[in-house]
């Protein structure tokens, strides 16, 4: 019987996998997935069979993938960061009642909240919100009560896809809802190309933010009413009480 | 110089450590953190010293692993699941400013948000919100306003630590709350012992959760309006329109 592995293989390179996440591709017949992803693994595994796809192709590649595996084959379906956040396991577990030979197991990774707030200290040491500001396939309309939402109960937030070519406006917009209610000397911080070359990132205030020239390779972070600077550090306090 | 890497280990033994945590934990002198997690970590490396302390000592654990690091010992400390998500690196990087001979790398780690979501399906596909519902740093006033903010910008939610036995009624409280605004028939679910033995998970409407009998070894999913069960998965589609 053949089976499908949803893989999240985190930011970067394999510097990112879980041992299970490994143990997943090596296990794999093949390997499947957005081009950028099966290059970043294919330093691992060189002589594994890839099936890669371009950009916004994914139904066609979910298909293809449960077809293989109930067919028999073992795929490891790659998913930047975490297998569920934003990643390929909803499709896939969507469509997979039109294939119940296909046996799918979903394997976790670090999504960009995680490996990004960890390259800024500790922006989500207390309860976050994370939100996506493509409108690709959900209304702005949603995406602004959602920010609108998540100031009220002043969460700490993580902006997924905060542009892109066909979104510049984006963040600034994202900024102007959250300036409603948060202060402008919030502490913001933003990480872009997290575990790969060219990695860089700021800590600036959210008054600062809206004016970053950004891009889809960046995840960006806002704090809370009581997240501050600290050092080098973005961090949002649990209330230890440490004093410090 | 020394140097304290604060690592998060994933919710269970080593299946879920990355290759980055691997190296940091190789490169320490010595291990420290709660007695449980060194446990987990053990086997792996047998022969290397241990600091385990146990709970509700975290800001002493904290300063000791700041000292020993500007003493020019390699530390790692070790946190359940991310180092950033209710995890060590907020109050180690809020004393941070006391100890300047203590350079510190903050490594990620899979949370039970990401693992648990992976046991269930894909309940995080979309926008979500991480809630814990202990109140023993936060007011209870804080915890049921987020819910609310969380209902009212319809967000997936993860809750963590949803009972202990100082905090038995805290769940059935919070679904009371969520209760107010999002249906019985909401698609939620649990898991319990993540990555570990006796892993266990349900699929469940918002009507039941608030009687089940959960411990602080569980982690709790409330589905949007649009989360749905598809045979053993709970998934929160993301709206690429699969037509499934």
């Amino acid at each position: 019987m053949g089976k499908l592995f949803i893989v999240g293989i985190g930011p970067g390179d394999g510097a990112f996998l879980t041992a299970q996440a490994r143990l997943a591709l090596e296990r794999a017949d093949i390997l499947c997935g957005y081009t950028v992803y099966v290059d970043l693994i294919r330093p691992l595994y060189p002589d594994k069979p890839a099936y890669a796809t371009p950009m916004l192709k994914e139904m066609d590649r979910c298909r293809w993938a449960l077809e293989q595996a109930a067919g028999g084959r073992t795929v490891a379906m790659l998913c930047s960061g975490d297998a569920g956040v934003y990643g390929m396991a909803g499709p896939v577990l969507e469509l997979s009642g039109k294939f119940p030979g296909a046996e799918i197991e979903v394997v976790p990774g670090v999504t960009a909240a995680l490996s990004g707030g960890a390259v800024l200290g500790a922006p989500l040491m207390h309860d976050f919100c994370v939100i996506s500001l493509s409108d690709l396939l959900t209304p702005w309309e949603t995406i602004e009560k959602r920010l609108r939402c998540a100031v009220e109960g002043d969460f700490a937030l993580c902006l997924y896809n905060p542009c892109s070519r066909r979104r510049s406006g984006h963040l600034k917009r994202a900024c102007g809802i959250l300036l409603e209610s948060r202060g402008p000397e919030t502490v913001c911080g933003w990480v872009r190309n997290i575990g790969r070359e060219g990695q860089e990132h700021r800590i600036l205030t959210l008054g600062e933010l809206g004016l970053e020239q950004l891009d889809m390779f960046s995840t960006v972070f806002v704090g809370s009413s009581s997240t501050r600077q600290i050092g080098p550090w973005m961090v949002t306090p649990r209330g230890y009480g440490s004093g410090a």
